[in-house]
C-alpha cells in the first residue's frame, strides 16, 4: 500500500544541483525553508528552538541502489541503509539544522544540505540526541581512525 | 505535486494503539523493524552502528491540526511544527533508537515509540547530534523549569 504526501513547502539554498552540496555539509551556509502560508499557525513556538529536523523529498534522485559508496570514504561500500546516500528506496532526506529565525512562514536555517527547490515534507523541533558515550558509528569510525 | 512512497517494511512492537505508546517513550522496550527480504543487501554494515533513525508512516492518524497540546505539558499549546504531534500535515514519524541486532532483514531495536504494524519508509544510520551546550528547546525547557 503506497503512501502519498503533499509537500508543505520548498527549500531555497545556494546549491543548484546535488554535486554542489559539500560533504561533509557546511554548517555555516544559510538556506531558507519556505512553507506555504496556510501553515503559519503551525509554526507558533518553533522560533524558541535552536535546531529543527527537516524532512524533505529528494526529487532529483531517479534511481536507488542497495549498495552505496559514501564520498570521501576510501572506497568503502556498504548497504544503502547503513549510509546517508540519497539513492535509497524512498529518497527522504533528514537534516538537523540550526534555526536562526522564523519570519512569517520562512525558516532561516544554517547547514542544510539540500538543493534549491527541494520539496519539504515536514519540520519538527529537535529535542536532543544520543550521548556521545553511548554512540558507535560503524564504518565512519573506521575512517576517522 | 504529490510524493508517493512504497513502505520497505513494518514495525513489530508491543503497542496495539497510539494510546499504548508512553510519553516520554520507554527506552528499554524492545521492538522490531522487519524489512522486506528484498532489502537484505541494503543492510550490510548497519549492525556496526549503535543507533538508527527510523522514518515511518503514521497510518493510524486520520486528521491533522495546525495546533498541538503536547501530553504532560500543563496545557501548553503550540504550532504543530513546534511539536512532535502525530497529527501533522504529513504524518511521518522520526525516531532515533538503539540497535541491538540485525538478523537477516529484521532490526532489533529499543525505545521505538511506534504502534505495531506501522509501515516503515526508511532506515538510516544515526551519526551524531547537536552538542547540548548549543541546544535550546523552547517550551520543553519551560516545563522542565
Amino acid at each position: 500500500m503506497d503512501v502519498t504526501y503533499a509537500p508543505i513547502g520548498v527549500v531555497r539554498s545556494p546549491y543548484g544541483s546535488p554535486d554542489d552540496v559539500p560533504t561533509p555539509r557546511d554548517a555555516d551556509v544559510a538556506s531558507r525553508v519556505e512553507l506555504d502560508e496556510a501553515y503559519a499557525d503551525g509554526l507558533d513556538g518553533l522560533d524558541e528552538f535552536s535546531h529543527v529536523v527537516v524532512l524533505a523529498h529528494l526529487d532529483g534522485i531517479e534511481d536507488s541502489h542497495l549498495r552505496a559508496r559514501p564520498p570521501h570514504a576510501d572506497g568503502v561500500e556498504v548497504g544503502v541503509f547503513a549510509s546517508r546516500s540519497p539513492h535509497r528506496p524512498n529518497p527522504i532526506a533528514q537534516s538537523v539544522v540550526r534555526l536562526d529565525d522564523v519570519d512569517g512562514t520562512t525558516l532561516h536555517v544554517n547547514g542544510l544540505d539540500l538543493v534549491d527547490g527541494t520539496p519539504v515534507l515536514d519540520v519538527k523541533p529537535y529535542v536532543g540526541g544520543v550521548d556521545e558515550a553511548d554512540l558507535t558509528r560503524g564504518w565512519l569510525e573506521d575512517l576517522e581512525g
